[in-house]
């Protein structure tokens, strides 16, 4: 997609869920985020969270992956940032992830006329179709070649 | 580390860099973030960044990694989101990255009197001083057992 696809107001869903099973937590958790929730139910259990689930950047992550297969940028975007990321609540073993994106605003840049600015937010739900993370974000996309 | 233990305005430097070398910046990008830009020299260069660098969400999981490190949170941390996530810079192949931790805030809990409550500034920096990546967040930390 192109910035000119962009509207504001409109919904883009993606089409496949990823699904986060136990081992996927445990193995990225090893890598990057190694504290007792992520590490097992065993572990979980003493933790403060007291349940065993998915690394906050662990949902980030394959949220990503889920916005790239529904956007599907041309080129690639660019994100500057995230705005209020909430972990909204725990990402459990087998749980099944979905994104909503939701485009707030679009608008020409001013310092690059090869892309346009594009402000979403980026809801990921679980299959009971209860949000586990909400961010908004801001990108730049880049425009369609004159013609 | 407890909640005891954190001071509002105490800054907390990561003891080691971490180096996030090519093959693991195409690594993370082939499972979570597959744009052009993160996936080699080549590919980057026909890509909106023209650069090969980390994806935001790489470097936000390393970023992770040494705040685990640096903190050590007893019973593991509870973050509940990131205000304000900048991606400053891109993150290059062979960067070595590390952070500073600053202390903003820290308060009772209301809701949870086994913790407290610690707001900080995380910047990630490079081998040059430069940050790449900078946000605020609020995590809960558990309180030493009263004795």
């Amino acid at each position: 997609m192109w910035f000119e696809d962009m509207r504001a107001g409109q919904v883009l869903r993606s089409a496949r869920a990823i699904v986060v099973d136990g081992d996927a937590i445990v193995a990225f958790a090893r890598q990057y985020d190694p504290q007792p929730a992520h590490l097992g139910e065993a572990s979980a259990l003493d933790s403060l969270l007291g349940v065993f689930c998915a690394s906050g950047w662990h949902t980030g992550s394959v949220t990503m992956r889920l916005i790239f297969e529904t956007l599907h940028v041309a080129r690639g975007g660019m994100g500057a940032g995230i705005e209020r990321l909430r972990w909204v609540r725990p990402v459990l073993a087998g749980d099944a992830l979905r994104v909503t994106i939701e485009v707030l605003a679009v608008r020409e840049s001013r310092s690059r006329p090869d892309s346009g600015v594009v402000t979403y937010r980026c809801t990921t739900l679980n299959q009971h179709d209860a949000p586990v993370q909400e961010f908004t974000t801001t990108i730049l996309m880049p425009r369609r070649a004159a013609g």
